[in-house]
């Protein structure tokens, strides 16, 4: 192999797939980036145990890169990827000596860095991607965001460290929860196959790193179900999660459909005064805040014997139905109110012992549930 | 005591107090930070086993702050810090309550915050400084940067883990060294006592403290040194440090006198070079990088069984003397060489397992010496 790259896309790409390598694992070729080179273009790969990145590079795409003899390398991640960000020229040339090493070379730098054979380098699972379900890159990303924040963190029920997408032939819906909140968010498909339905457990820390990849823009992006495996494909990268096994909780049924008392509130001073209310709470069990409902106004406010204690009024946009007091862990209701994105939310209550559920004033495809907390 | 205060401004002095307060200390006062208004003004102090630091708002320098009622109380900084910083409005009311509380109001948000009686908190030492030596804070910070790299991070030898400050009437000479490395730089006050003759070894953790309190600009600053402790002080702040004690070691005798060889060279190019040289040695005992002079260039290199090997050409300014090979430690070298602010320095070499020296190409003021690594 012997190729001439620009610096900037070889970063660029190197970032890209970086995210798979298994840093620490107990075989030193998975910490290793596989390059192989056609004579079309260059294919980066990483994998590790629960999620694997592959990216292309066309050569006749631009300038930025020329294939002067094909072949394959796999080389250490943890070396490769500092050492090409601090070269001194735009142009790097890389050339494969037998066995396993590359010549790196750039301007009066010359590297020797040792790597692995690329025949003993994990292949990637064989997914068709024939009938995909199709989504824009930044709706995906939003929808997780807004989802993944629910999730549980402790492994007390492994299904719920993951989230939940329930595929059909026109949507995709999101499903996080820790079993003290929920998350739930609708999209809709650009392209599904015809009468799908199927149901993908994707692990939390594969998640962020697929939101992390996805570009902010409306790229197309396609995903395939297979072999317990999530495949989510651009026209250029390729991201691989193995999915969590177990049954996911129906969550359908703990959604109140009916509610005692509405407001509209702003969502920034809501997530201010929740923060200020939080310095306090914080410290307690369960991160108590209480919430005050009266026709015009609520008020938060929170104790600790220790440190002291907050109160503060914010004020409405709307309110329906009873006064209330209600108690909630306010570390999970600033998390749901920050996954919003609109100006004002709504939040519906039935009870000081039932679920309260926000949605954008606007919408109905996105929900966050939260339950109370008892309080003596 | 009741004040009305600028959220901005009574942050900002927190911001400077706050690196004084004790986190972990058995004694939770040690936590707070100590407010005291008179009817000029607010002082806020804060302190732990090693350094202090106390500023001083005036109520008649603008329409930021009113005394109301004077007094005093000590809180936690731990709340109190982030608290003012996540007020909704940019003034803060703060009211002493019995016994040692504070209730602090912003707009419509009302904490009461528990605090320390603060007769309990520990007193300043008094030290007078009539005679300071004087300086200006930038000129300090300069100073206090480029040396304190090379002081000792391992406690081998304590006084080695100091800053060592020996002032007379017309200078400051700020010394570092690990035995291994040494930077010494040469400060002219703008002022000192007559006659004067003063040695202060600063423990490394309590000179970045000061580093970062100091402004970048040319207040006024004025040192003492008194009980066994360094005062810093400006117009309106005092930072408070206790000095290490044993003595430093003389090391006027180490630094050569002569040279066989020396090269100008540009500081970045050569910076970035040893980054290069320092990814394959850094993996080495000692960080081994080897450098070979000739008299056009020089060139870096570095080899690791195991991950591979580097060289690079650096192109030189100038070069006089006799061609030498010699071996450092890339993380020392790259240390001292960008610790240098102009575009250009100078090495001199006296032979391979000889102190190289660095300078600055126009000052003699400053310089950073690096012993060489015996390699086989």
């Amino acid at each position: 192999m012997r190729i001439h790259i620009h610096q900037q896309r070889l970063g660029a790409a190197l970032q890209q797939v970086q995210r798979a390598v298994s840093a620490h694992s107990t075989m030193p070729i998975l910490g290793g980036i596989k390059l192989t080179a056609d004579v079309d273009g260059l294919r980066l790969m990483a994998t590790n145990h629960e999620i694997a990145v592959e990216t292309y590079l066309a050569a006749d795409s631009d300038e930025t890169l020329s294939i002067e003899v094909p072949g394959s390398i796999v080389l250490p991640a943890r070396y490769f990827v500092e050492l090409v960000r601090k070269l001194p020229d735009p142009w790097v040339h890389l050339a494969v000596q037998q066995p396993y090493s590359v010549q790196i070379t750039s301007a009066k730098a010359a590297f020797l860095l040792h790597g692995f054979d690329p025949e003993e380098f994990p292949r990637l699972p064989q997914i068709s991607s024939d009938q995909p379900f199709l989504i824009y890159s930044d709706n995906l990303k939003d929808a997780i965001r807004q989802t993944v924040v629910a999730i549980a963190a402790e492994e007390t029920r492994p299904v719920l460290t993951g989230l939940c997408m329930k595929f059909d032939a026109d949507s995709i819906t999101f499903i996080g929860t820790d079993s003290h909140r929920l998350a739930s968010r609708k999209l809709f498909l650009q392209g599904g196959p015809e009468g799908a339905s199927e149901t993908a457990v994707v692990p939390g820390k594969s998640v962020h790193e697929l939101a992390r990849l996805l570009p902010e823009d409306d790229t197309p992006v396609a995903m395939t179900i297979a072999d317990n495996t999530l495949l989510v494909s651009s026209e250029t990268t390729r991201f691989f999660t193995r999915l969590l096994e177990g049954q996911y909780p129906d969550t359908s049924k703990i959604i109140p459909t009916t509610f005692k008392t509405r407001i509209h509130i702003r969502r920034d001073p809501f997530a201010s005064a929740l923060e200020r209310a939080l310095l306090i709470a914080r410290e307690m069990q369960n991160q108590v805040v209480r919430l005050q409902l009266q026709s015009d106004r609520i008020e938060l406010s929170a104790h600790s014997h220790d440190v002291g204690r907050v109160s503060e009024q914010v004020p409405l946009d709307q309110f329906s139905g009873d006064a209330l007091t209600i108690a909630f862990n306010g570390k999970y209701m600033l998390d749901a109110v920050r996954s919003f994105d609109g100006e004002q939310l709504t939040v519906d209550f039935t009870g000081t012992m039932s679920p309260m559920v926000l949605r954008p004033t606007d919408g109905q495809e996105y929900l966050h549930l939260v339950l109370p907390v008892r309080t003596v």
